[in-house]
């Protein structure tokens, strides 16, 4: 978390990254050609570190150690952390290894956990065993869990206090610890076993009498996350109560990290990320990168869903090729095939959509899964009832006969409360089987309910065919 | 921003929201009903401000007022301000005059605000007349800003300082203003004209020598927004930096209000919400809502979208029944319509998801406009390449002919290049003509291509059944 804070470029009002990125990173190269160093620390010495850090990134490699060697010890870790994880590596090895140890060495644990998940298992070993025993052990421990859950989030970098003592005495632990701690504005209450007992935060101690006792001053009824908690429920704890951090705690209860509201940032857009990729049928990966990789790794990343949802497109055909009598009767119903499941996808895409937002949001636990599944198919009914008003004289007209305008507002209506109840119950039935809600998104509900509906509308138009004109299919 | 830290329920190791909040509300009711308000007070102490505010918003409206009188008045005002609107008004309706007026002069004005967003105009003019001096002028200020700009979201309660203040100083002036401030943690130098000089952290504070100057210890180049930047601006600044606050400034570059984490956190998941719902072709309302208001309510944000896309769907119904005499040749050619369009639609609506979230987080800047459209025709031309060699044979064989087969391989790639550009470069038309990129989402774009799609497909065979069997069509 950024508390000491922060500065940019004088003239700044609203703040532009990438003008203003694109600019440092010119004056940079230009100055760093020249040789002019002292030129540079003075260019850089306004500058966030995440806009040094995309700066630098911009540079040509030969000259990004060097840059990066300019900067202060300080600033040097902080910079590195913001890096894209291909310019952290590049650096890795154009930096002397003592260079390399005391940065890894420096930086806080979750943000070299970060940094170890890029790097090759080689490389990491190396560094792992290179570090100081303290920050060796606590990277250890922070590796060993789950990827997307608190323990993986949290850094161990936290001021503990205990209950006996003052807010005085307090006040000069922080001041102490402050260097080297992520946040000082939550402060954490253990016992003898590291149990955690309470919380308070640095507004409570400032306001608090000098002499007071911790025990008095902090809450006791503290919300936490477990190690082992996933990270967006992490996430919505600290959004919900608008914290500036939770605690973390394992099984035992004892307190062995926080996590702070500016990673849950991340989360909440990674995760925002991760559903509308999984809407428009992308394969999640690493959100930053996309328009990095080569096409080649898009082209992967899309054909996966894409040939699935051909195979399912391929039962339609089925379905058609087999009622192709039908057809060849009455060849213009073919015409309202594509408005049948389009209408019929696009309602079930926005049940899907509301239904899988509603989860994220804790929406549909609040209301009760079956009662926001009937919602959804009276919703798809009344929106057929109101589309057939438009769709069934546009049929009969365009289609050349009564026959097809009653095939098409039959099955519209059918087609439409379908869609509906499946948009909304397939999300709901995937995240109570423990699978992502959000695999079945729009185009999975689309393609589903596509072979569906062109069997009721052909098998309509068959039975209608058979009524009047005594034909059977 | 919750700054002092929290309380639940002391077994929940892991927050779960609404379990907590029903258990609160069963247990609310039954001792309200019983009379037994001491036993109210015991069960509410330990637990958050939102847990009791969406507890109270469970019970009977009847028990409402009373539940909420039990509360503390600092609790009172920050339960208050985390009640659903609904639940909000009716309370102003059954409190007593002087009670509301309490309520609504303690209120932080940001929160005042968007109350009064909520409320009827007749009420909200009788409230302001009536609130003190000082905080209607504040309220007046900040409804006079435009929504969703940094002067809607911001809050005017923060500790500004003087650069002659020594450190000592300014540690008095925080702990006497804690209490009627949203912050402590960010603090801003002004001169004697408000002009914004700096910017320090309580940690700065706290780790400085009593006797240093403020001027000598704050940071003088200050990321800064003015009143009028759009809120999605706001919150990408916080995120980017990892601030916990920004200042707000008005053209004047006078220093009139800050934004805080909490508040950008809602505001990237509004934000979030709104391109999903895009996605799905459902209109944006208020998030919160779409499970709670009536059916009707719900139809009438789906059926704009829904009679757009059937209009555009009838335009495809009209390609078809135009060139019904090739499919009066050949009727198998009517069972590759869906696959194709839907292949299509599926390539466009991945295109525009990755473009759509690209502009978000402002990927595609970086990258550059053409570059991303012209990336997204290739991969599509790619995509529909790959597909060739599962599609065609399918195509040959269930079509009963190679003239299908064929007909179908040449628009497949036809259509998913074209979709895959139609999908890029439509958002970023929008997008440059000041629109909201994600109406161009994937329902769309799907329907926009299948009209395009099914015209390629049976004019290639139209050519095709021309150049084998000599029949123009």
């Amino acid at each position: 978390m950024n508390e000491a804070t922060g500065a940019t470029s004088p003239e700044a009002a609203v703040v532009s990254g990438s003008d203003l990125v694109d600019l440092v990173a010119q004056q940079l190269q230009a100055l760093l050609s020249a040789g002019n160093y002292d030129a540079v620390k003075m260019l850089l010495h306004p500058v966030q570190p995440v806009d040094i850090a995309e700066a630098i990134g911009i540079l040509p490699r030969t000259l990004q150690a060097l840059a990066f060697r300019l900067l202060s010890k300080d600033e040097a870790i902080e910079v590195y952390e913001y890096l894209e994880p291909a310019v952290q590596q590049s650096l890795l090895e154009r930096l002397r290894s003592g260079e390399v140890l005391e940065l890894v060495e420096e930086m806080s644990p979750d943000d070299r956990v970060r940094l170890f998940d890029e790097l090759p298992a080689k490389v990491v070993r190396r560094l792992l065993a290179e570090l100081s025993p303290a920050e060796r052990r606590v990277t250890a421990q922070l590796l060993g869990y789950e990827p997307e859950t608190a323990g993986r989030l949290m850094t161990t970098e936290f001021i503990d206090l205990k209950e006996f003592h003052s807010a005085a005495q307090a006040l000069t632990i922080v001041r102490r610890r402050a260097p080297d701690t992520e946040t000082i504005y939550s402060l954490y209450v253990t016992d003898g076993e590291r149990h955690l007992t309470g919380i308070l935060s640095l507004r409570d101690l400032v306001t608090a009498e000098p002499e007071a006792r911790i025990g008095d001053v902090m809450t006791r009824d503290v919300v936490n996350v477990r190690t082992d908690t996933d990270q967006e429920e992490v996430a919505r704890a600290i959004q919900r109560y608008d914290f500036l951090a939770v605690p973390v705690v394992d099984r035992e209860q004892r307190l062995v990290g926080i996590v702070t509201v500016d990673d849950v940032i991340d989360v909440i857009e990674q995760e925002a990320t991760r559903d509308l990729y999984a809407a428009g049928a992308v394969q999640a990966g690493d959100e930053d990168d996309y328009f990095q990789s080569n096409l080649l790794v898009v082209a992967r990343r899309r054909v996966v869903w894409l040939a699935v949802l051909v195979v399912a497109n391929g039962f339609t055909s089925q379905v058609i090729a087999m009622n192709d009598d039908v057809l060849k009767h009455v060849v213009l119903l073919a015409a309202f095939i594509p408005l049948l499941i389009g209408t019929g996808g696009n309602v079930g895409a926005q049940s899907s959509t509301v239904v899988i937002r509603g989860l994220s949001t804790q929406r549909i636990q609040a209301l009760g899964r079956m009662k926001a599944v009937l919602r959804e198919a009276m919703a798809g009914g009344i929106l057929g009832l109101l589309m057939l008003l438009v769709v069934v004289p546009f049929a009969w007209w365009r289609g050349e006969s009564l026959l097809v305008g009653a095939a098409v507002g039959i099955s519209l209506m059918a087609i439409t409360t379908l869609a509906a109840t499946a948009g909304a119950a397939l999300p709901l039935l995937f995240d109570r089987m423990g699978l992502d809600p959000a695999l079945m998104s729009a185009p999975f509900i689309t393609t589903a309910t596509d072979v569906a509906g062109v069997f009721i509308y052909l098998r309509t138009a068959a039975w209608l065919l058979q009524q009047t004109n005594g034909i059977a299919f």
